[in-house]
């Protein structure tokens, strides 16, 4: 008898133990970057739900996510890959797979979770489920600027043989892999919202490589041969994050290298059309989803400042001062708020976008990247 | 001790009949017409998960999602409105909100579910946790083209007195109605998929209204004013719906209204610039989520037909016979499938859009609409 109560208490306990059923298409992750950790967020409660630590470092994280929502992908510099299940609010699979690494990506169907590497360089491909390594390409260069592509490919740049590389991964254990010339040093890249185009800034000269995706045998091409390190004025505090750029309807916002300026830029033309002054040398130029307004943040000294263009008028319509060092921008699906991160505040705050009041704050240890489920719906992130 | 037992072994059963932990954006539901019944799948495993029965009348009926991706708000045409707890597959509540109804929508914050309906007219305001009735908006007409737009406003026509309604919901008890002169006999609404511009079409007139809601001062315009009744030559078997109207990239594809075309429309000058024959009368004219394809299904007799037109070329590039009577289809969110629901014959076709091979066939009772949980994250859905 006594036996049959322990093993029933035994259950239960198993059982009291399991978190409530939930969605997950509001969660998110807050990467805090000093504590190799992880805040899980909740965007409906306002609130974290709970920390996972033991993801290793985490300067300069990102994250992707499974096409169910429930697992986070966090990309370390250490080159750890930890998949994280927001549900159950502990790490799930760990493998250290490189030297050095920036960033990765998740394929079109979620199958296949993709590594960049800078040390020692290449793709790596690994089942989404598992995160067994399923193939790799050597590129002999540090590759910057993964994104997923329609139809299981990835594009990437070569910073030291200025290349962009498109990889079809349809046979993972098989990629097959087209490449062109770019230009010198690509430093960084990103593909357009619908995943047509996809651009590598040029560290080494001026200009940037544009590939159109829908018919990449046409080659790469150069676009805005103004816009680069060429005829900088100023020093270059921080590089500017290519990924965060905001396409907006026809217009897209690119964060001037060096200016206190973001240029306006036609998307059927790939023609400068305009620059709007701002407060600091922007890092991250973000469009919210609705294509309404575009929050800049920027670089040292300036990056106390959060300043919002409404591209209806193309006037700055607002300047808020959301704590010190801020990091990282992300908002609501449907536009109605942000999430940043100050660092140096160790807070991060959540504005609604159409009054820009401060809703709320919340603690978080040095917040870098934040990061919502809702990306896995959504291409090039 | 026998007590003890009992109740240690009624918390198991209770303990063991709770459902797995899983994320819910890979989660939607297929409406089975003919049975008052839901369908719940999976998108990532191409099953059927568990059916939900007791929803009325479901001929005619749409969804909309929490923003946690939880539950599906499902409205039936005998003004039934039921919220569906995916995760439990069972109902959560259920009201009889009017005599006759034709869909809803769900507001920026997901806080809010407004249904629009032709018995009594007008539009109610639901608390979307626990559908209590909040407000409602008396029109003095049948309303059609409900539409979820930024700031807590919803975009709606009314198909008696001509008009398009603007309602402003921030404060829920107290709605604020804005009124704009649209034209005869409104018939259905769209909002593009910025959330921008609203746009009705008119059974009463040729031509289109165009509502800016980033500038509602500037009241409707009528557009395509060669679109509509009017002029047809043919007989129309099925009034196409707007809502599934194509936006890819600055281009919109229309079904044409009696003729076997697509019209393609410049979305910079609201005029059209071009047709694209097909085989048969449109009803669903749908973008792929990337925009680079448009699927496109069809009236009766040629209901069992489909075509896909590649924007790039701007040419029909494939035709398929998915089944008997194709009502409906919906695109996975990042583009590399589509499901169609083949109503007489009990089946729903899961394809690759881009091998146009087809994947699997589910069998389902009377298929018609099919709602994935990413519709949570976008506007005007």
């Amino acid at each position: 008898m006594r036996t049959l109560l322990i093993l029933l208490l035994a259950f239960l306990s198993g059982c009291a133990s399991t978190p409530a059923l939930r969605g997950t298409g509001d969660l998110g992750i807050v990467i805090e970057r000093a504590s190799g950790r992880v805040a899980i967020v909740d965007t409906s409660a306002h609130s974290i739900l709970a920390r996972v630590d033991g993801l290793g470092d985490l300067s300069h994280a990102s994250a992707v996510f499974s096409r169910d929502g429930r697992y986070a992908y966090v990309f370390g510099r250490d080159g750890g890959l930890t998949k994280v299940d927001l549900l159950l609010a502990r790490i799930d699979r760990r493998v250290i797979q490189a030297g050095n690494s920036i960033g990765g990506a998740i394929s079109q169907d979620g199958r296949l979770v993709v590594a960049q590497n800078y040390t020692p360089g290449g793709i790596k491909v690994f089942d989404a489920a598992t995160l067994e390594l399923l193939s790799e390409v050597p590129t002999g260069s540090k590759v910057v600027g993964l994104a997923d592509l329609a139809g299981q490919r990835f594009g990437y740049a070569l910073f030291d043989t200025g290349e962009i590389w498109l990889t079809d991964l349809t046979d993972p254990r098989h990629p097959r892999t087209r490449k062109f010339k770019a230009g010198q040093q690509p430093y960084d890249g990103l593909v357009t919202p619908n995943g047509r185009h996809y651009l590598a800034g040029l560290f080494g000269e001026d200009g940037i490589a544009l590939l159109d995706t829908w018919q990449p045998e046409a080659g790469a091409k150069k676009i805005l041969e103004n816009y680069g390190k060429g005829e900088e004025k100023l020093p270059v505090f921080k590089m500017p994050h290519l990924r965060g750029w905001a396409v907006a309807g026809n217009r897209a916002y690119l964060p001037a290298i060096g200016r206190h300026e973001v240029l306006v830029v036609d998307t059927a033309t790939w023609q400068e059309v305009g620059r709007i002054p701002v407060k600091g040398q922007p890092v991250f130029v973000m469009a919210r989803p609705d294509g309404r307004q575009v929050w800049v943040n920027f670089a040292f000294p300036d990056n106390g400042w959060v300043q919002v263009i409404d591209t209806h008028t193309g006037q700055l319509v607002q300047t808020l001062q959301p704590g010190k060092a801020i990091l990282h921008m992300e908002f609501t699906p449907r536009s109605e708020e942000v999430w940043l991160s100050a660092r140096d505040d160790n807070t991060v705050s959540i504005y609604d976008t159409a009054s820009f009041a401060r809703k709320t704050t919340l603690a978080a240890e040095s917040p870098s990247g934040i990061f919502f489920t809702s990306r896995a719906h959504r291409t090039g992130f």
